[in-house]
């Protein structure tokens, strides 16, 4: 018998957006195994943000039942016959995205996040069998080659996890909008995204201010490596700042948050504010001007490439970069989530598998 | 007598918003001459957007009377003591900033139309002077040597004028967001910018789209260089272009026009969507998702460098650029507004100094 027939696909799953913090324990179908698939038997899943605004219903109603989780860590158990990057028993990981066509130009690019058909960790049907992906608040997930990452040795399981999502989520516009050396980076909001956008953001060698709506998590930023803090609800608080960032990078998932008005003018000349928080509501209308007294520009980014992938957890691994987590049996699902919605961990969930 | 004394200094001046385009032959006092000033008796003139957003009140009260234009060539006829890189009896021009710090990082960097000292060539005042700055509906202009681009021999002075506000507010977006062979780009809008905007991205090398409201203009792109027109009052229009351009400028000064969900998913991944032309009205409300498809970023773009303007009209003296213009003398300025307010120039007004 195989080590992938003695798998268990179980998983806590969410049944109604309206109990979006009661999660019962299923049994699951993953997709039929490619050649390319990898099955990995999980042993601990960080707990996104986008995992919230899923259950919830916020980013639309979910497909239910629904196992929700993308920052998932385990051991190898299968591969599939033409997996060349892996064997039975490496350490590897997956994220947010589970599959893409793997042909077009952006595939072939490292831009497969960007590909225009993702299949995402969970909540995505595979479309040449249809299948539900279902994450990694479970026993097991099969993943193409392509979007499994392998796990340096220098790095715990626990500790990789929520790199894959949330890490990558910041260490992808960080190098792609050119943090570096004599760079300025601001960093807007301090939960599980931007505890990692300061610690990657100096690791690359650049300074970072953090933007925080209150004192709460001063000293916090500063032991992660920020040099300046500033506290958003105090007026005023931009004049220190004026044209002096290459690029802010807004975790928050609060559309109120970005005042165009106050914040774009902090750029440099053709500075970036980019967002990785998808709030649920329109970010406000504004004034073209605003973008005229610097060339600023704006945008988003998601996720990041298994090449930037790599590259990070190399990067975690030299420079010793440890996440701030607080580990939890899976069983405590239902804790860790309303913990994330209501903004009360510092800075990440980890969940231990138990099933 | 030297030739400045000679000089008289007139101008076609608006005095009420409310009656924006009636002109009237006022005298007015340069500021004082610096020593890196020139002063150039004026032969022709362009006629701008930014002319009549300003005279109708658009970007809110002028001061009053006002000579517009920001688009003056002429001849050298006083050089201050400091002045190096030219001599009376050259060919020269001015655009739409006149002055700016001179110190900042910005303008040491080639970027001193992003200084946030600017003085603008009209309706600006100096700050060690208090002088008002008036525009190039007048025989004369006085400007820093930072801010006087010389005339290539190649390009008649009628043609060069509308290069140095609508010629450079393309050519240098176009050159910063990186416009050049392989590259697609799309003009939004076919006026005066627009124009400008289809010849130089073609000339730099790009593939050029051009979206316009209605049939209209089909032609003219084509002659203008476009090797596609779209017209975007037809429903669909974008289905073939999704995820197809490097680069898109707006040069429209409609808001409504700004449609996010159907133009940035045109862009490829990290594709730019630039806004050259200036609403009066704010932009509409927008779901951050729609740049998360393809890390796409929008921004504005103010003008460009001296060192830009030089290589824009090096540009066009080789590869013979020559815009759609329409000569009338400056006596027939009230016309030349009313028409490019009301859309019906193709593509530019140059006025011809008649006082």
């Amino acid at each position: 018998m195989s080590a992938s027939q003695e798998l268990q696909w179980k998983g806590y799953a969410i049944h109604d957006t309206a109990k979006w913090n009661e999660f019962k324990v299923i049994d699951f179908k993953p997709k039929p195994a490619g050649d390319y698939d990898i099955d990995i038997k999980v042993e601990f899943c960080g707990v996104c943000g986008s995992d919230v605004h899923t259950i919830t219903g916020g980013w639309g109603a979910p497909n239910l039942p629904l196992i929700v989780g993308h920052e998932i860590v385990g051991t190898v158990v299968r591969v599939g016959p033409k997996v060349e990057g892996f064997k039975v028993g490496d350490r590897a990981g997956v994220g947010a995205q589970i599959c893409s066509c793997l042909k077009c130009s952006r595939c072939d690019n490292d831009d497969e996040q960007y590909c225009e058909q993702p299949v995402h960790t969970y909540n995505s049907f595979y479309p040449e069998c249809g299948t539900l992906s279902q994450g990694g608040y479970a026993t097991a997930v099969r993943a193409h080659e392509r979007f499994v990452f392998p796990i340096p040795d220098a790095l715990k399981l626990e500790d990789a996890a929520s790199m894959l999502c949330a890490g990558l989520t910041m260490y992808s516009p960080l190098v792609r909008h050119g943090a570096g050396p004599g760079k300025r980076v601001g960093i807007i909001g301090l939960g599980g995204l931007g505890h990692f956008g300061v610690m990657f953001a100096k690791a690359l060698g650049s300074e970072v201010v953090v933007f925080s709506h209150s004192a709460r998590k001063q000293d916090d930023a500063f032991k992660l490596g920020a040099t300046k803090f500033v506290i958003t609800s105090e007026p005023g608080y931009d004049e220190s700042l004026k044209g002096s960032l290459d690029l802010i990078i807004s975790t928050t998932d609060s559309a109120a948050a970005v005042q165009w008005e106050t914040l774009i003018p902090l750029l440099k000349v053709h500075g970036r504010f980019i967002m990785v928080g998808i709030p649920d509501e329109d970010l406000a209308a504004f004034n073209a001007t605003v973008f005229f007294g610097n060339g600023g520009l704006f945008g988003g980014s998601h996720i990041g490439s298994k090449k930037e992938a790599i590259e990070m957890l190399k990067l975690a691994a030299e420079k010793q970069i440890k996440p701030w987590i607080e580990v939890l049996p899976m069983k405590e699902a239902s804790r860790a989530v309303t913990n994330v919605k209501e903004g009360k961990i510092k800075y990440r969930h980890v969940l231990k598998v138990d099933i």
